[in-house]
């Protein structure tokens, strides 16, 4: 199907959803008995129960297997802030990848404001129905204090898919890639390309997992302590990346480097500049849909393993391999936070779906539809609650 | 089955349902084309057109059909203010009769809040996923100043069923009680005994529909302007009931009266009270699970027409013959507000239901299981439109 059928395709079965998830009961009420146990009197019962113990709630109510997916609307796919309403189809469809591929009951819910105090209050308002909270497409640098201040004030998951969800994936393709090359973590230069949430989030866990040399660069190039105008995520990060204290373009960055991550821009990465890269390079170009390089040019130049956010080329660095099982496990281990060892442990039980010997240049990663996944991550989760 | 086997199994079966609610994909994602099609890149089509025009949310997204469910856990059945997470299982019991009996979408959502301001705020915040806020067991006065507000706040439907859902039935059992008895409404006298969310809105509508001598009785006895601790609601009704400022007990108010309407308490209506009302006298005895007098009493004291909220006695009053068809009319005709006329015309559509024929001192509402119901009440909404 050509891209152009896709999109028309899109809008004529949005409209025939019109709507993609709907709620369903899971008690029929056919008959007086069934209206007095699910409803009145017997309602009460449970009721009673939950006002003694909150904790009840995970026994007796959907609290137990259904997150909220709570956006602003100001950073949505590619679209950039187009509000609460224009975002509900994208959280709809996280939702129906939540319960298609985890089996977790997902609610979209689309926030008609963007002031960051106001975000968090009525998520914590809304939260007694929910298990855990997913957030989505919320702008950087507000969304690390979204994420932050929500995880101190709620004792259930609060997940931030952009920012986690992508670096967890990025990591597990990494893992296999540096397989693939026989390079160890310890002696790769890194560049990540792009401070936003996704950007920040990789270089975070890319140093948990114990990479030692990190260079960011956003639009002006390389990010030093002394780079004017940073956020003050940027400012943070700035302090444990580019120990070196580089400065310069991208360019210069990747000369050397082992590794490059792109969350950034179209077509920003040249041959040149790939062939300037160590040997047996790395690149996860992910600009969406056209990436920072396209893979043919990359391995013309040099590069030995290539992956995108797109499902045409090999090596796709999908975020759905990782958040369904994540709040899968999350929630039938009943966690109260996602850890950085969670991040950690995903993104290693993600790549052990490739058997070493399966391992190659352009298989480091599972499939989107291999049905193995959401469980994998869901027993990995649940194994450090 | 009993009374206790039915607490018992209702406990049973909450923890197997687990939650009564799930959300269910309508679009199943099962192929790389799937994933296309419901979630990038597709989904940024239908994302555009609502970003350019609000109103296509209508169009492409669960809103047009699914409401929200929202309590603040302060006014909870007759448990009181149990606070968020012990109400969820009634805001999915509600969740399930709007589908079940509607067809409508519903999302259970509970609040940790019990602040006026902070429960309109959060409303008004996740407002743009839903096409309607069902308010449910908030206490009085908040409940009205909540619902008025939001009224003004939102282009949705914004409806406090056990203020005007309670108030549609009732007056749907009174149109027909005064067939069945032969009184014109214009020469009745009616006591609505209880001042909290039903009997102001009871009142009210009784007002609207063309009743003039209505007195309100709280704990205290007669509502007058002169009572002492009305809240603002109390005292705004007290300027349009009572006209003739009587004063005395409940007793004292139902000397001569019509009908009497109980939102009240167990047991507080004697014999001797219903024997001192008007011949052909109605009653609507609603506290729940125990009548402010038990149906064979007030049928020895002379009472003709009598109701409860009781499933196993004649002329149930039962709100879930109105608010399934209320939403799903207001939904598919997309109406802004629920008007005072469409609670009128939802009244007589109820009434309607039982032909003049079949109407007797024992039948007068339809049955809650009656099928036919959410149809004709959405029907009338519609026509409102």
């Amino acid at each position: 199907m050509s891209a152009d059928n896709t999109l028309e395709k899109a809008l004529k079965m949005h409209e025939l959803w019109n709507g993609k998830i709907e709620t369903t009961a899971k008690s029929h009420v056919k008959s007086r008995e069934d209206l007095a146990v699910a409803y009145t009197p017997g309602v009460a019962e449970p009721c009673k129960v939950i006002a003694k113990d909150k904790e009840a709630a995970y026994k007796y109510t959907m609290k137990a297997n259904t997150i909220a997916v709570v956006s602003d609307g100001s950073a949505v796919l590619g679209l950039g802030n187009i509000g609460a309403h224009a975002a509900m189809p994208v959280m709809e469809g996280k939702a129906v990848l939540f319960k298609e591929f985890g089996g977790v009951n997902a609610v979209p819910i689309c926030l008609d404001t963007q002031d960051t105090e106001e975000i968090i209050r009525t998520i914590v308002h809304i939260a007694p129905a929910f298990g855990g909270i997913n957030l989505e497409d919320i702008s950087a640098p507000r969304c690390f204090e979204i994420e932050e201040r929500l995880k101190e004030l709620l004792d259930i998951p609060v997940f931030h898919d952009d920012q986690h969800g992508t670096a967890i994936v990025v990591l597990a393709g990494i893992i296999n890639a540096l397989k693939v090359v026989k390079k160890e973590k310890e002696s790769c230069k890194v560049v990540v390309n792009g401070a936003g949430s996704a950007g920040v989030a990789i270089t975070k866990l890319l140093l948990t997992y114990g990479f030692r040399d990190v260079v960011m660069c956003d639009i002006n190039g390389i990010i030093s302590k002394d780079s004017p105008d940073l956020n003050w995520m940027q400012q943070k990060m700035a302090e444990v990346t580019n120990l070196q204290n580089h400065h310069g373009t991208l360019a210069d960055a990747l000369k050397g480097a082992d590794i490059f991550v792109g969350v950034s821009a179209p077509n920003i990465v040249t041959k040149e500049m790939v062939a300037s890269m160590n040997p047996d390079s790395i690149l996860f170009a992910m600009a969406n849909p056209v990436p920072e390089i396209m893979p043919d040019l990359a391995r013309e130049a040099g590069a030995r393993v290539i992956g995108t956010g797109r499902s045409d080329f090999p090596n796709q660095v999908n975020n759905v391999v990782a958040f369904p099982g994540i709040f899968k496990g999350a929630l039938e281990g009943r966690a109260s936070q996602i850890t950085e060892d969670m991040k950690l442990t995903t993104a290693h039980a993600i790549a052990g779906l490739i058997p070493d010997e399966e391992l190659s240049e352009t298989n480091i990663l599972p499939e989107a539809f291999d049905s193995r996944v959401a469980d994998a991550v869901s027993a990995a989760v649940k194994a450090l609650i």
